[in-house]
């Protein structure tokens, strides 16, 4: 079966996207730890993000870097923090989320925000990627 | 003044190292999330990981994923996570985590592990990862 990333790659879940490449998505997370949380995820569904191949983890990481500084242009704060953990959504996914401080970052944890700033954030951020 | 981690790099203070290349060097982290919690630092001293050249960033990605297989091989865990927060030391580097449930994986929170403990993951990660 699809992974639900999969789903919403081929458009049969939607999504706020705010950048695509050939190989590579990246969209809002739907319970964000703070505004501006976004997931990278690689197009071919790989489980775990180490048995990416060398150049689709590299891809990844510069893919990354490219929306962290759309986000970075975008939501205030000190810096976007990465974390890859995997053990809910059998589909590699790399998140991008805007600290200022450590309690920022907290796997679980996620933060009200209303579907018009949703759609907000993403075109922001969207247009920052693109810039 | 040169970070933690460049005197780290140096030998000015002493660590449990694991792994090292020209670029990049890997230890157990002091304070670790979970036995096995390792940070991998380019030795190029840079504040922001997504101030990294694209080399280096994709470099620090690889040797990370080398030593994640060696953690993987020696910690008995679901997967190897990884963080990159940077608002404590102002020298990029990433946590390497082995994971079993989402709560082993929090900025802040930390185990005992005793120094014969950490000394023993120390040289079986290292004999892991150069082998």
């Amino acid at each position: 079966m699809p992974s639900i990333f999969t789903k919403i790659i081929d458009g049969e879940i939607p999504s706020h996207k705010v950048a695509e490449t050939e190989e590579f998505i990246a969209f809002l997370d739907v319970r964000p730890m703070k505004e501006g949380h976004i997931l990278c995820v690689p197009k071919r569904e790989v489980d775990y993000y180490f048995d990416l191949t060398d150049e689709e983890i590299t891809g990844l990481t510069l893919f990354s870097k490219a929306v962290a500084k759309a986000i970075k242009e975008v939501i205030d704060c000190n810096r976007v923090a990465v974390g890859v953990l995997g053990l809910e959504v059998p589909h590699a996914h790399v998140h991008l989320v805007p600290v200022t401080a450590e309690g920022d970052f907290r796997f679980g944890k996620s933060v009200e925000v209303s579907a018009e700033r949703m759609a907000e954030i993403r075109d922001a951020i969207a247009a920052a990627y693109s810039a």
